[in-house]
């Protein structure tokens, strides 16, 4: 696969939504698009797809467009989606259930091994399947197995607490979903979603709709 | 107030959390605090945050540093947080429910008015005391009431259908969790929180670990 070393930042970040609408299209049996018809869909223009498809590979012919499923793998592979995720989730409330029951996760590789929880009505039962564990078992079951993420959905104050106990268990990528940053080593990495900011970036643009319209996020 | 009307989109994008951290010094009674202390505590230069905090007016001294609560006011100012803002959110279940129960919504002047939804076995219940309502009642609720943030936490089937019915309803900016891009009149807002694109993002970043490191998001 021809793929280049250096794909931007700007670049990357456009290429989970590619992602989405190549995916709906491949699932729908659509086999080629033209830069034309994916940008009328995505509201981009042809040019700026065909300078960024231009990045990873040789996926289009003039007057045949692009090849759906090969240009879906070669995004793919550039995501790091083409391989399995491990995962455990603490906090069982309602963004940990939310983050357990998210569609498609496990058909996309992203497997949630385990639930952690401290809440008695919790522990011990099931979601999607998956058993919520109580918070004492964590350390022996990060132990035993290997986690590439773990996912931090329990109230703020008890953030750090979860983050050091994955970090000593050996986990180096952290979905933080409390609103309060946390303090790691350097090689651990965390993707916040701070969802009072996106709020706030909502209520900010609606109050200058003038200059910043439209959708984002 | 010295605000000057040009702040730039990356300052913008910095004032959630400058507001963050200062909201939690405010909280605990710090009257005061200096470039270099809250630059130790975030990340940042102090010449940083002298920089960004001279865009919106001068709450700082030479040797004294910022009045914390003058500048939580103007930073609030800014991101139009010194008003109430009425939402509805569409569709109870966790992820529904999460945004009903986020900590300090109403204090903050987010105030969750009705949930709507289908499922028998919510409609009637309460959820942080705000009653789940059929969705059949949202059209003559939404004439009756003045909403300014629609909220959508159906699944995303039915996601473009609750945006419709919004913007019938006059809602004109939407918070959107489903994992697909809506179809909306040009002066409606949405903001998009696409949870699987945020995990993308950290897997991506541990692949590419040496050059992506650190906190984001």
């Amino acid at each position: 696969m021809a793929q280049r070393k250096n794909i931007s930042d700007a670049v990357v970040r456009r290429l989970p939504r590619y992602l989405r609408y190549l995916s709906e299209m491949h699932e729908h049996g659509v086999p080629r698009i033209s830069s034309r018809e994916l940008g009328e869909r995505m509201g981009l223009t042809p040019s700026q797809i065909r300078q960024d498809f231009s990045h990873f590979g040789e996926f289009g012919q003039q007057g045949y467009g692009y090849r759906v499923g090969d240009l879906l793998a070669a995004i793919r592979h550039i995501l790091a989606l083409d391989r399995e995720y491990h995962m455990v989730v603490f906090g069982a409330g309602n963004i940990g259930q939310a983050v357990a029951k998210y569609p498609n996760f496990s058909e996309r590789g992203f497997l949630i091994d385990a639930l952690f929880d401290t809440d008695p009505e919790l522990v011990g039962k099931k979601v999607e399947g998956i058993k919520v564990l109580h918070w004492d078992k964590a350390a022996q079951y990060l132990k035993n197995h290997s986690v590439d993420i773990g996912v931090i959905c329990v109230p703020h104050a008890a953030g750090q607490e979860v983050a050091d106990r994955l970090i000593q268990g050996g986990v180096r990528s952290i979905w933080n979903f409390p609103p309060r940053d946390l303090s790691v080593p350097e090689d651990v990495l965390v993707e916040n979603v701070h969802l009072s900011e996106s709020l706030y970036a909502l209520v900010f643009r609606s109050k200058h709709r003038d200059t910043c319209g439209g959708q984002k996020g």
